[in-house]
């Protein structure tokens, strides 16, 4: 189970006739809420140019809802086979066509139901066959696995597995519930944008998280924000953030007692940012969304096997990231991981084109357990080490790369490029 | 004939070894001047922190011969099969010991010889092998087609064709000629440095140029920058720019008199920056330079075909090119090439994520003379256009993007991505 185990959401999936195969290809998820208790929500989006009409909607409802000057999400709807990006004022007016037959199936204001899309780019939705299928699914709402999965499979688009995710934490004699269903394999380099801090990760990945947690949306969208930006900002499957890249949490507030706990008699009390509880929290919503971009990207178009490349010794963090996204997305690298050859050339020059300065003389570089590079220099008794053949052998592969003596590091991880990522998005629209 | 055209250069080629095909593998090519002529040279190399001993050293030597304290480039030693970088202190000593035994064979200082080495990386360089070959490689050097053949053909690494280049153009009554041969296929993004102005651009790429022309190393520099800004420098096989990517010019200053002219009989007078005749030359230049970078693209690893993309209505030139960078360095875009697929959300969509603001209500892609979508909405009927198929199935793709009203514009040419590309690339070193 996955978004309906925290109490207080419903969903459900039908199929509208959007994508080609007949498959389901709507998925509606709902808050039910109650009297008294603190509903919040949170949102992080593509920081793409061009967005899709969903997005600019939902960005707009977000910086109100953070404001607080609007109720906070209370339904998304999510349909795959058609993007709604790139379609002007008419996709605007779909989305929100869209927004009204929720509202109507379930009895709430249009501007709390958060519309989502992913498919094909440039292309109008229809509306209407969402508008008509909205009724049934509204109808349909329940909870448990099979709503669940239902869900989880009606928003893939390329993805060959469904993406769940689940975390419980006890919070101050509260069970605290996190679900999540997410997709993406291609267009997929999430550098989500934040409302709040600096910006957080981008990719069409879709991420829809509940939690029956008590907390306010700006400390939600604190604690998201975070989650964002050491997950999903964190890998790339091929560099191309897409225009529909969203991560949405809905929080109910209804998190019940723990087993042996007392309070859970009453609503929990806010959870607030500052505290133990915010960080228990925080740290099992990063978690979860880590769970999930590594499934995202161990789920890569074409993908065989990831790697994750960690930057240390820069000046920065920032500086970090930059050259350890240079290795990921080159794809050199990225083929020299599909076939196990330890050329390590490309790893290190990777890095060399970030713009970032360092000394090669005090760098180094690491291919799981064995060290390949060294002070400017190859090792070359490492290329017949067999735990080299291993590290490059293994499903995720491990590479260190040690630029200076500074303090900055950061991570990413990346997906092999294979002949299947060319064949998937070679004909993908016609 | 391509670098023996102009009047004072020889070349040669051998087989010391390095290639495992046992194919030559080992190029001359040098200027042999004259008593009262003014030579020159000028280069540019590729702006990765990680550079091979090659480029380290003739760097520090391009900055004396622009400062006047050292004498110009008088011979190239290229090698294939090992790039000599990321070789630390033992590189510098093994590019060293081979600009020796070419500058004894050749009779000049070694710091006149430039070395440059393209293969793998991370490797020491086999010197003996190549200095052992050098002697006999001196005393091939001669002119002509057979020689200009023999060296094209001994740089290549998974280049499929040579790439020989040659312009001959008038001015002030003597006939200036400029050859050129050069080399690269993957690891293909030049970004070239700059001795003097701006930037300018990035791959291994390899460019050897000769020139009869008479103009000082500081204005042929100049001519080269500019040369490389509008040719190397916006091309991108894989984005993944080398860290031995060189151009290199060679001037020799023994023009001869264009037929019908007078002039011929005494050395010819020094072409300056600022005047028609410097016009004339620096256009014949990055012609040339353009038809070395376009043969480079075209024969990129796996690549099918190639693709042009025009930004325009940027606000500046720079903003124009990371747009189109993006573009064309996006593995959906350039799969979507390889399948004739119009899939053009991807274009605007990579378009996009260059962190350059723009409207979408005021942009508009052409694909060939197909406009397909326009101030922010798809344009349906363009699907159904019988010449967008044909566009798609170009060899030479073109796009253009408006993205508003600036005056900024900038273009790049990418190819399609492969299967093939897959195959090269996962198993290169083993």
């Amino acid at each position: 189970m996955s978004i309906t185990r925290p109490n207080g959401f419903r969903a459900a999936a039908a199929a509208a006739g959007l994508k080609k195969s007949g498959k389901p290809d709507l998925a509606l998820i709902v808050r039910d809420g109650g009297t008294g208790i603190h509903a919040a929500s949170a949102a992080v989006f593509t920081r793409n140019q061009i967005v899709g009409a969903p997005v600019a909607i939902a960005r707009e409802h977000r910086a109100r809802v953070l404001a607080g000057s609007a109720a906070p999400v209370r339904a998304a709807l999510v349909n795959a086979g058609n993007s709604n990006s790139a379609t002007g004022e008419q996709g605007l007016r779909d989305a929100r066509a869209c927004m009204e037959a929720v509202a109507a199936a379930i009895g709430c204001p249009a501007e709390e139901v958060l519309p989502s899309s992913t498919g094909v780019i440039g292309r109008l939705l229809p509306a209407g066959k969402i508008t008509a299928a909205v009724p049934g699914l509204a109808g349909a709402l329940a909870r448990g696995e099979g709503a669940d999965s239902a869900a989880a499979g009606a928003i893939m688009t390329t993805d060959l597995v469904p993406k769940p995710a689940f975390r419980e934490v006890v919070i101050e004699g509260y069970s605290v519930k996190i679900g999540a269903i997410a997709k993406g394999s291609g267009m997929i380099a999430p550098k989500l944008d934040s409302a709040l801090g600096p910006p957080a990760p981008s990719a069409t990945m879709l991420a829809f998280i509940t939690t029956d947690a008590a907390i306010s949306s700006v400390d939600l969208q604190h604690a998201l924000d975070a989650a964002c930006a050491g997950s999903f900002n964190r890998i790339s499957v091929d560099n191309h953030p897409s225009c529909s890249d969203t991560a949405l949490c809905m929080a109910s507030g209804m998190a019940g007692g723990a087993a042996g706990a007392a309070g859970g008699s009453k609503p929990m009390a806010l959870i607030k940012r500052g505290t133990r509880a915010f960080e228990l929290f925080a740290e099992s919503l990063s978690a979860l969304c880590n769970d999930l971009a590594t499934q995202i990207v161990t789920d890569g178009e074409g993908a065989t096997r990831i790697f994750k490349v960690t930057i240390r010794g820069a000046a920065s963090d920032t500086a970090a990231e930059q050259m350890a996204r240079e290795v990921v997305n080159s794809p050199l690298v990225k083929c020299a991981i599909h076939g196990r050859d330890p050329n390590w050339g490309r790893i290190v020059t990777a890095a060399g084109n970030a713009g970032i300065a360092f000394d090669p003389m005090e760098a180094s570089l690491k291919i799981g357990p064995v060290e390949v590079y060294r002070a400017g220099m190859p090792l070359p008794e490492a290329l017949v080490d067999p735990r080299l053949e291993l590290a490059m052998a293994a499903k995720h592969v491990e590479c260190e790369f040690t630029v200076g003596k500074g303090r900055g590091a950061a991570w990413m991880i990346g997906c092999d490029l294979s002949k299947d990522y060319v064949s998937i998005n070679a004909d993908y629209t016609t």
